[in-house]
């Protein structure tokens, strides 16, 4: 298994150190904290949305909203979803050009009833929005750490919509110009669990190493 | 706005009708009916699985966990899977070769306390895996419609994890061998809400026209 923080600083990559196979995109993404505040063009920003927009969901009801601001555009606006964010989060985070909370409806448009898979689709659509940044050589960083009662307040979020997670979008930056402790952790190596942990076969616990062989990748 | 059901019917397209710039992989995503039967080697899935191994997470917990089962290997624990999915998705969904039932852990590892992100970082991981499917030829079709208390009891998924969703995984099959109204589905064009509706600028109900100037794309 290689983990390689190679390149140069600025514009750190960190490839997943994953097997062969794995789509360059999802290889490629990854959350880093070094941000350059170089400005996003509109249309990169519509094609991160129009990435999200295309995802999955449950009876296609598509419960995702985005509070977006670009700093440029809108310094107000964005200083106001800047301020919702944790302090060990804002201290990165504020430098990207865009901020965005994300926000999932939690009823069925159709009859008003619960829609258990809010969630899950509202992330399926910012995975997607992740990987179109990838592809527009943008990067994008998910907080959970910011203040959702604080967000729904400034933003005027509306009851009936949770405030699920912050972004921070924009050009890879110069690691260099983070704090030694936060270098340190964007130069760490990414570690996910092994598969073989959380794919079951068939049943829970069961191994996940049918007839055609070869065991599930754990590098 | 063109809807490019075009191709020939086996291996149907259904590219989103969107705006250029979307990533391919994005753009070809989608969740069809007609699957075929053919068995799925063993190293794609397992390249299915990294995928949704490197999505990111709330604190990296990777509350994800997957049960699948193919067909060829494990007749048996299919038709366990199968059994669990609604009528209404057993009779295409069981036509391909591997199925899956999506988990989420509802607490985090560390401290047991509730993860409010178990769903979204859920999604998130099966958006890559469905996104790495697309780039292995593969299409995977997500399903809410499956008895989630069913599964839980016949694959003996422990408290605290909840069935979220269930997949069906495979290559794209001949729509021709549908059912009347499962064809007439799997032709209808795709539709999304416009982003204009869902994408605010700084605020709730804010416009997302920043200086930069374009409107947000509506295709």
């Amino acid at each position: 298994m290689s983990t390689a923080n190679t390149e140069t600083m600025a514009g750190l990559r960190k490839p997943a150190p994953a097997d062969a196979g794995l789509h360059e995109l999802i290889r490629e993404r990854w959350s880093p904290r070094a941000f350059s505040g170089a400005p996003v063009p509109r249309a990169l920003l519509d094609s991160l949305v129009e990435a999200a927009r295309w995802a999955p969901s449950c009876m296609n009801e598509q419960p995702w909203s985005f509070v977006l601001a670009d700093r440029y555009a809108d310094p107000e606006g964005y200083a106001r979803l800047e301020s919702a964010l944790m302090e060990g989060n804002r201290v990165w985070a504020g430098r990207a050009p865009v901020l965005g909370i994300v926000v999932a409806r939690l009823a069925f448009t159709r009859d008003g009833a619960p829609n258990r898979w809010a969630l899950y689709d509202t992330g399926q659509a910012v995975a997607q929005l992740a990987l179109q940044a990838v592809a527009a050589g943008l990067r994008v960083h998910q907080m959970g750490g910011f203040d959702a009662d604080k967000a729904r307040r400034l933003l005027g979020i509306p009851e009936g919509y949770e405030p699920v997670a912050a972004l921070a979008v924009g050009y890879p930056g110069d690691a260099r110009e983070l704090s030694p402790e936060l270098l340190a952790r964007e130069l760490a190596p990414r570690q996910r669990r092994p598969a073989g942990e959380w794919v079951h076969g068939s049943r829970w616990g069961g191994a996940w190493a049918p007839a055609a062989g070869g065991a599930v990748s754990e590098t």
